[in-house]
């Protein structure tokens, strides 16, 4: 796919996803959302990907939603919906779908928010597995000042993220706040100069993938969204069962427990395509 | 309504019901209860009212239930209950009914929690969207040094909102204790000055209704509550893309947008009546 | 049961279980698997006991998994399992069996983590109602540094007690950190000195047991942990309506009515075995 709207680049197995559109602070696109959905789906099949970090070209990290649509049509597009109860697909929320691209996405992702994000530059972040934020960075869930509701599933992501109170103040009102106090409600994992916060996102990064297994981290990431859903912990315990006895008897498992044996380092040699993309006990919805 | 045990005032389109029996130190009663569940279904329908403020009358919020009900009877409500499975009808708990209430209710709700607040007169205030506290105020979860078990809905709300170590501190040994803990754990927003506290809620409630569309705040409040209980975003998603198509297509949505390209403020003027009270999205279990 | 790798004591009613094999660092072995399944269910069931604390013997709390076990076999005990899809009951994880004990524990358990936990040493720690920790230990979920994925139920608890944003950095990279971190994120209640760890749990469990009704506790855990999973506030609505009007009606809520109308301290002599141990609102999922 060629990129307009985003840009990739993948150094030291980390690929950094750029919004780019600087010149229109970088306002999200319906191209901009196609292509996001298509490089967290890259980054989830691509062995040479580990981590994923998100930022934004310029001074800002995302303007919201891009207003203006050069190419014309509806903004939204909703351009062949009609009526109360058009089909799920004409209507799908853009953010919604990126936002559902990250979470299926069995890499890390962290969101290195360099300036100002409102709207749906703010809620498609939620579903990043880290944020960190430029300082000073104003920030705003602004839809009810707009008319709108909350989207990209930022009604499932964010109470969960910061607790009811939090999400209800910001929300309700609308209104612009700064970095600092997200970080002090937990939406942010830390505040840093505007210069360093892709480099702190890149330490992390190497941190998280320096020793551990990757197909270990791929499905540790899906157990940590996946499994809390589930009513009751015992539903937990058979996917966790399931998944250290296949860790252990064929995957990079092995290698972990005879290297320590052996008192070497291991190699994880399992490549992500032997894990399954599917398993029968995470059932993921249709759309609609 | 003739309320004897609350009272309301409609001022700036903020509803603020008092808890009022200042003598009885607002101790909650089986009439407390209907006046309560009567005041957030009025709130809920009513136009006019796009915040709801909750406080007591006098130096205390609510001491908890009346055990001496003047009017003699079970404290409780169970007068035609009879062995161990009585319909549930008969034997429903009086805070659950008033937290409920409050939880339908759709325009944001924030305690102004002026003193002490204990058993069922903390345990309401926890399906507020934010709780604001006098400091030094004693609070107490004391139901187990009654031999009783927790109520109003506490033992859903009450873990969300501090998670589980404290709930369990808090709620296992029935212990008093200040504010000033609870605003550490995240029970309260924050602590004011016993004479304060109104005012500062006023201030949130005029900050949360200023700018932004009656109809989307009332929505974006039911979405922030009902949401996070899907299983997997992908439901959320299904609510938001609907929401937000019906906001734009159909409601304040559409202002808003237009405004933004004219360069003025928008009205925001589609009326509540206009938003169905039920949608088969979010599926409202019976009584029992 | 002949204990041989963890040790019981009680006294004051409340019941401390240390892990005992300090020559191994109290390294987790099927042994001690079976040895905390069953000490977690004679605590459930006995009336004598109040609370539990969880401790270890020596300079470390546990430092996971046992990697030689002396009676050779296999590990994780995987000895009859073949094939990708075996029984569940031939690959259970060990650490899952305990978390699911010490969750069906109607007694409230109180990690008194005296140095350093990795693995299964910190996993099996957090359906523990609270847990402290002794300054400038080592903790770890360094799973994924062995190849493997998270177990005991740390996929499901891990989230809850203290967020995506921390479960997911500890998590995905497998690092140790410093106990004074989980402090920060939640993770434990607090940090004291080495040799007061047990001692601050003994004067929490104190203060748990000092004025509380043993059958409301027990039930107020039971609560605590499993109405926030019901999908709406109503379902809890109907199990505390049930739970306080047969405390009020027939357990220790008589006591605790009549006590407060006496002005007398209450008796509470409901014995735990009056109550229930399976309620029809609480599914507990059989394993697969």
């Amino acid at each position: 796919m060629d990129y307009q709207h985003i840009r990739t680049d993948l150094d030291e197995k980390i690929l950094t996803i750029t919004l780019n559109r600087p010149d229109r602070l970088n306002a999200f696109t319906l191209r901009m959302k196609d292509e996001l959905v298509h490089a967290f789906g890259e980054a989830d099949q691509n062995d040479a990907v580990r981590a994923v970090i998100v930022t934004g070209a310029g001074k800002v990290f995302c303007a919201g939603m891009e207003m203006q649509p050069e190419e014309g049509g509806n903004v939204f597009g909703y351009d062949e919906a009609e009526g109360m109860d058009p089909p799920l697909e004409q209507i799908r929320d853009s953010g919604g779908e990126v936002s559902l691209a990250i979470y299926n996405c069995r890499k890390p992702v962290i969101g290195a928010i360099n300036g100002a994000a409102v709207g749906v530059g703010i809620t498609m972040t939620l579903p990043m597995d880290i944020r960190l934020v430029a300082a000073n960075s104003k920030i705003g869930f602004v839809f009810t000042q707009r008319g709108l509701t909350p989207e990209a599933c930022s009604s499932w992501f964010l109470p969960r993220v910061v607790g009811i109170q939090k999400a209800m103040e910001w929300v309700i009102s609308g209104d612009i706040f700064m970095a600092e106090e997200g970080v002090e409600a937990g939406l942010f994992h830390s505040a840093h100069d505007k210069g360093e916060v892709v480099d702190v996102a890149r330490c992390i990064a190497r941190k998280m993938i320096a020793k551990s297994s990757p197909v270990a981290a791929a499905l540790a990431k899906q157990m940590l969204w996946r499994n809390p859903n589930f009513a009751h912990p015992m539903q937990a315990h058979a996917v966790e069962s399931k998944m250290i006895y296949w860790s252990n008897e064929f995957w990079d498992g092995r290698d972990g427990f005879t290297s320590f044996l052996e008192k070497r380092e291991p190699r994880f040699e399992t490549p992500l395509a032997d894990i399954p993309t599917q398993f029968d006990f995470w059932h993921e919805p249709e759309l609609g």
